[in-house]
């Protein structure tokens, strides 16, 4: 799937219009990182953010504590634009620190909703950085303003701090784990106090969290590639329903906050989300894409000429296609690196050429073959019918679409942002419709065996994934005022 | 080649250092853009500047005329920094419009350098934006400040404006081909005046320059994929020493402006300047590249277990090399995309480090490997340095690096910033002692012969090529003064 | 006294150094402003903060309801900064705003801090501006944050939110009510729900607010001078412990919330504070400062050739001073009107020269006479010490200092900036000493029966002030923990 | 007159319009300042740059030199602005610098005009600051375009940088001598080279330059408010048809540039440009405008209760009307000191209401009297006619205008832009007719005779000086093509 999906042209009432594309469309979430321990950890923070920048490019922020007070800094934008002074790290003073990067799934894109969130309360400062959602949220938030409770923000994070604060626990750590039991989702959640680091994941594990090492600190991160970056070592994965809490001297201790139900990781993780040189559950994204890559040659072969990936996302399974099946793999689209999220857009200009300025297909290598073009997934299918028409405008013979995950059907509620469920190209309608709709000439998306295979391959074992944007088997029930949530969600013109 | 070669890590004087890492390296140079008919010009201009980024990221301007006045706008940084309001665009009124982006190959980096440099005179308003270097510049000023001439900027495109308005001709034109008979060098010029769009390409056609069309318009540019962004078709190269000239109801006029030399294109373009999806000389860059790859391992064999490419611009040579070699290609370093051109580095991260937030090996994918690492080109040899180290810390068995160009040892006086030539590790030093320089198990450069059998290959011809930074063999003489140039450009701590 | 007190020079650790002067110095407080029933409420809203910029530069905010929802605007710097873009104030959609300017007086200086604070609960949204400060918040914020309440700021205006939200009140009136009969200090206090717009103002009336009408809408600000800017008339004051609540259709209701004591109005108000051409409490403050003047001179002749005045604000006191005494009043001092709140000074130019920038002696006014200079109140002392060697510099040949208040020795506690009480010049000196201090060769300062005598002979009554900083009779009791408080603001390098 | 004279509300197609007010109305100029031997040269400029901000509030620049190399900053904005890092400063190298604030009398406002202009040529690097207007810089430029000289700026300066650099003569001085011998007008020139600086000062002395001397520096400025504000001493004015060259040891030499006519400087400096606080031509501007209010008094006379000054400039006036004609002097007008030059307007205001932003009457002073309002002088009449009926909205009963200079009738063409003569009130108007067009109850303007009795007071003598904006009596004989230029001033909708 292409990392900037479709091309929202909101049209301004002037003669230039700004074209905003969303470096994801759809489909976003957010990124987390902390570390104990280290003089600099606010610098290593923005470093590990850096890394985790995929994960959200909405707005950065980071809370360092130097064992007595916090001190935040956040803004709108990517993690660089945000830290662009030295002096601004230099005032997050500490040893202990925790950022975010965030793409809004709750709650509207402003720098109120932006993370870390910082409260004082009657157990002191504490910061929240949060990756998921909660499916609870609006009812508990409910219950808290009806007992007086009153909100700042719009995000569930805002709801957790609330929860913390109010369970009447001794320590911290009691606190938390009281807290969360009291929510339903998926979530990878770190929380910092002046003189703790403390990390939680959902009991299905959905969100990923893992465990690190940097000399004498203690790391966590959503993806081991911010491991990679801040030369950190890989410990393990924080295990679903686990806390881990470190405190004075490096001290880390694991408890069981909530009781750990079967292991559901977001399968979407290993197909898009996740950079390919992260290791999630054992195994390399990369090379789980490639494998699924592989798997849907041998299920859905084609007779073609070469074999294509959408960049960035899609190559490992385009090159995992172009092996198992024999057709040679090539660069057939150019990907423009300096594309911005906005840019203007002159009115004569057709919208179609708007994909033109991010994605220019090589006619040399396309014309007069039949294509394999391999993308990872298709979300609203806009982006997918230009890719099909800028191929064959470029001399292809046919076009012969092959994603490599099953058809995106149903809203995902913790953490990836596709409630406008109407807006799916595969909700309610057959692959053969959904080719017509893009205009193939065959498509064909991996079986749901088929992916559970591929990264079984490589896993060397049958645990579980949360499927449910392809199966609709929530592993956490959906609760009845989300369906409204969904509605409100589908209603048109909302941004 | 990795597109961020060297990272210049500038340690400021406090706490936290600023990393500035040029986006190419010591290896730059610009990208021109006109268009001759459009209502929106200054908005198509834009978009065909995008187009052309890579060859430029310092500074961007446009100008546009109405037929009556032209007006200017330019600023320092990317084209959609300096573009970033649609108010800007709009008061580039005017149906005709010239664009540039720029990396600084003569004249320091500062607004006052930035191109198009617009001048009134007894010819009227006239912009020039310019891609190139003239080998005597130097003198030609001299003699123009001899002859009282005042000069507002460092760049030689202000040389030209001088000539072109001294010379005591009718029509621009004429005065256009005076002045450039007067002087020596590869360029690609683009002039406007109120009513005219002039372009001029060096008479061995070093510095490359197209013709394309835009429904009634035309259009020229550096590269043609700037044609595909802006939905204009290919028409032809400019000619070597050919003048086009357009002018009202938009008729085109060739002339002859300088006897034509035999035609020398700058071979880097195909190596790595050039976008891979643009043609230059009837032949598709990615296609060469990869056929380059191709001679590469005919050339170069090794016992290895997979290919790796530098990302972005070697992915086509080390797809070419895999293919030819029967090694399996692998993505085995993976780029991070959302690296600015600066950020804040903590002190106590060594400096390598650096080099992680932009590129992180696969551990998984290299771990126990024979690898064979192919980038287009070593011009300092410290990011090859980095490179290697970064394989083999995350396991690379062996690592045998396979260079798709031969070694980079004289500086370029046409228009590419790599005259500081003690900078260049393969100056003076033999492949072997290069080898050891940057830690490889084995280092191989392509040949002379077998790069231009590969660029042949492609194009059924044996055309000439500009390989003075290979051969030392200079198509345009240079001059003494010059000497003294390489010679200041060499001195330390000027950066 | 100036209106730009001591420089304080923040020296960098660089060749530079950042001259900041705060505009008041250590004397600051809030401005507010709101109006119900116009179309551009936001815009006129904008204008009145402007009116009433004086009050407050560290940061500005709107927040405006069109009856359904609440939208927000608020940022760090003057009005014209933060509001700076018409599309801004476009979104600021609604019939009902109300408006904020702040200088810290509870809270450091960041964006958390600046007003409106805006709130969603079980009440709905609400929007509070609040200028004053109340003694017991922090008690209040314990006992609040014990029950399980957080906490995103650190202003007391928080403290009232969630006490509003937590009366188990029928109506937002009530629920205001019950709010601030939980609390004592001085405050004027706005606040905005989806459908009405609230203004309540302490028992004793210590802070200022003011009731106007503008056509068809009723609009409230802290000064009358932002009733003259925006076009409106003034219609009364709002009377101590008075509540006004206007709601659909511009009805307004008034009601007792908390039982009045005796009107207690804030004496810096009419000294400094009020800009002169406000009427506060049925007196002009430019008449009322001359009237000191007057009355000053009275007190304490002087044998002088010319009176001065330092601009802007002690203007009016010293034409009064002028005219009893016969002594010329002269302009002596001339401001620069450009001088921003940072600037740059050169390390080799001596601190004192940084006043240079700001004010400059008429030498010519100046040489060789005895100079009566009059200062509306002195605070810390340094301005003052610099003034006198400036006017000895100059060429006067005597300085004799007149006050037109009396010594300023006590902190406040109802919303002024001035509780580092050991910064105060006066503060157990006797004026003796206070004279050796600043090197003049007299001082006086106005008795305060003169000073009251002065405002009683324009308001024709004899109705009480505030006068603790003057004699310590604090008319809302300071509690034990504000010790706390005065101790931690005056300890050193907390800036 | 009103600092802020008219206020042009261009309104924005889109609902809020942008209120522009330039500062100075159609009346404004430049500043310069320079500076021979301080190691901080650029530092100490830059402080005497905001001591002459008053001069020039639309782009600030200096140039510096360390003996060997020029560095220049300039940018749009106030001094502040353009110079808000300390690193800017920290660039600009050398004990010589040269500054310049701008408002633009030749050349659109934009960068490019921007001053001080640099430029490489023959005689080396050379900067030019330029306060003034050359009437023969249009056929000195056609002439030099004919020569083929090119020009990158509007500006007349970059005339004279041609003229200097084409003399052939041996040293800087004497090319200069030569330059300005081919020129006629009114200037003050700042001329920056490696090791020299150079002042000059046309043969009239139009403009004002005045010399002073810090430690063992040299110092050279527009007015010598500069001086005090840096801590100089005030030396003596440069001469007309002065040149002082300052070069190696500080040593400085005067030469006669050009043959001195009889010395005509500009009467308005002295009424409403130079800051009070300035002495020019031995006399102080203050007690100067103090003289003619008295003139004023005498010439006269008004049967009135108060007399009110406009703020800033007539304050001084003002208090010299009221103390000769016994009438009490009151402030009757508050000044808002926060207005930037641009804010948002919302429609509904009506433009009249924009004036209330800046300037507020005091009704309480007002109310019920016969009120003497002293001006400066009118140049629009849009402010005078706004001012008038503010007043009588405020209650005066009868408003009595009294201008401190004669009527503004004739365009200056020595660098003050009033080129639009058509907009002038006075431009072919009778005194009554301009009573009737701003609405006053009587209006007189101080005769000639006693303007410079009154500047003569002060003077002890009888020396001559421009007065050509009131009597059309040109010191400089203005060139034909002046009518065209003129004309195209006075064009509609030429803002």
């Amino acid at each position: 799937m292409d990392d900037h999906r479709d091309l929202a042209l909101a049209m301004r009432p002037y003669r230039w219009g700004i074209a905003t594309h969303p470096d994801k469309g759809p489909i976003d979430e957010c990124g987390v990182f902390g570390i104990y321990g280290h003089p600099e950890a606010a610098g290593i923070t923005h470093h590990g953010l850096i890394a985790l920048q995929h994960r959200g490019q909405e707005s950065a922020g980071i809370v360092a504590s130097d064992g007595e007070a916090l001190t935040m800094h956040k803004g709108m934008g990517l993690v660089n634009d945000v830290f662009d002074q030295p002096a601004t790290l230099d005032k997050l003073k500490g040893h202990i620190a925790i950022g975010h990067v965030r793409y809004s799934t709750t709650g509207s894109s402003n720098l109120a909703n932006a993370q870390p969130i910082l409260v004082n309360s009657r157990k002191g400062s504490l910061a929240l950085a949060h990756n998921g959602n909660l499916v609870d949220a609006d009812p508990i938030r409910d219950r808290l303003e009806d007992e007086g409770a009153i909100f700042s923000t719009s995000v569930d994070t805002e709801v957790l701090a609330h929860l913390i604060v109010r369970a009447r626990k001794e320590s911290l750590e009691e606190s938390v784990i009281h807290a969360i039991n009291q929510v339903h989702g998926g979530y990878a959640l770190l929380i910092l106090s002046e003189d703790k680091l403390i990390a939680v994941r959902d009991p299905h594990g959905i969100r990923p969290l893992q465990l690190g090492r940097l000399g004498d600190c203690w790391v966590v991160a959503s993806e081991s590639c911010a491991f990679d970056t801040v030369g950190a070592e890989f410990v393990r994965e924080v295990a679903p329903g686990e806390l881990l809490s470190i405190s004075k001297g490096g001290v880390i201790r694991s408890k069981t906050a909530v009781k750990a139900a079967e292991a559901r990781p977001c399968m979407f993780e290993f197909i898009y989300f996740a950079r390919p040189d992260s290791q999630l559950e054992g195994v390399n994204m990369h090379a789980v894409r490639k494998e699924m890559g592989r798997e849907l040659a041998r299920e859905a072969p084609a007779e073609a000429d070469i074999v294509i990936g959408v960049p960035d996302s899609s190559i490992s399974a385009a090159t995992g296609y172009a092996e198992e099946s024999g057709i040679p793999y090539e660069v057939g689209l150019i990907k423009n690196r300096y594309i911005a999220r906005t840019f203007i857009l002159p009115s004569q200009l057709k919208r179609e050429a708007a994909l033109k300025l991010k994605l220019n297909p090589l006619r040399k290598v396309i014309e007069g073959k039949r294509v394999v073009l391999v993308d990872d997934s298709i979300v609203r299918g806009t982006t997918s019918r230009h890719l099909v028409a800028l191929l064959r405008e470029a001399g292809a013979r046919e076009v012969h679409m092959r994603i490599s995950s099953p058809p995106y059907r149903n809203a995902c509620h913790y953490g990836i942002d596709t409630t406008r469920v109407k807006d799916l190209v595969a909700k309610g309608r057959e692959v053969d419709a959904i080719r017509d709709e893009i205009g193939a000439d065959s498509l064909n998306y991996l079986s749901v065996d088929g992916m559970i295979k591929a990264v079984g391959a490589r896993t060397d074992g049958g645990h579980s994934f949360c499927l449910a944007c392809f199966t609709a088997d929530y592993p956490v029930p959906v609760l009845e005022n989300v369906d409204k949530f969904a509605f409100e969600g589908g209603k048109d013109g909302d941004d």
